[in-house]
């Protein structure tokens, strides 16, 4: 495996997901929201805003991510997939609480991802040319 | 290709999520649901619905599958990943029917995802400190 | 890294998300909906359809792409994720003005995902046996 650390970041963001997963099915039962609705509760509603958003961030991080491991390297992949985590974590814990507190931790993944990105784009440019 | 097995689960899992999506394009039609609603008719959310947790898992399943693959070996994986294909049939099969009897096919793929998890985790260490 | 035009396509990809990403929080501003509501305003019930409906089938066409690539060819599927990414940028386009407008992007982008899927199909196969 010559990967390592993008391995051990992607098994966290995969935690942090299975957490937030399980909190929208916790709440299903706690705030009475029967299947298929997922609406008519506010707080069941951040719930699982929480978990489709962090759905709608995985699909751009996780090929971000591993694109910048693979084309510029395994440790810089690591700290950009530890900070995402970091930033999705306190998206979820400031929406859960407030959804006008979401912006802080989704700025801080937003910027994880984006640096991700960027240097995947440089590291294809590069191999292109190469 | 070093990871033939794993390669074949992942285009039944890519088959299996075709069968449900086509399955929402087709009650759109039938129930009379225009884009962009989503709600409006209890079959039809249902059947939306199955789509919609299929992503929901897809996103944990295929890293931890793959993750799997490469840090323990192919064929475990491949084992793991049939398991959820056939766990996700039984939830969609059972969710259509009645949304009380999705939990049997859930649990099979969830215990699916999480030992493909496991197994990832415990390759990772093992590689970081071997 | 053997996958350079994949890998080109794969960013192309992303950034087209991105797009369709942005637009949701720009309309979600413009069109007063607050978290966590995701409907109320007709044109941006539109553009957030617009984003479900993306990662639903970037779920399904990542997977095929990288399939393909490493089974079949890096050219082929870059050609194949390449006609993806014009088809949903049709898509987005047409269901913004008139969500009747969207099954041309939509058969467009559903085509190249075929074939990536049939094309893996077939390489996985031959990989099987050989």
């Amino acid at each position: 495996m010559h990967y390592p650390y993008t391995a051990t970041a992607t098994l966290l963001a995969l935690l942090l997901y299975l957490v937030v997963t399980m909190a929208v099915g916790r709440a299903r039962v706690k705030y009475g929201i029967k299947a298929p609705a997922v609406t008519g509760n506010e707080q069941f509603e951040r719930t699982y805003r929480v978990q489709m958003n962090t759905v709608e961030q995985m699909v751009f991080f996780l090929p971000a991510l591993w694109l910048y491991a693979v084309l510029v390297n395994d440790i810089g992949a690591a700290v950009g997939g530890l900070i995402w985590v970091i930033g999705r974590a306190v998206y979820a814990a400031g929406y859960i609480a407030d959804p006008t507190k979401r912006g802080t931790g989704m700025m801080i993944s937003f910027l994880a991802q984006i640096g991700l990105f960027l240097g995947a784009l440089f590291g294809v440019v590069r191999a292109l040319l190469g």
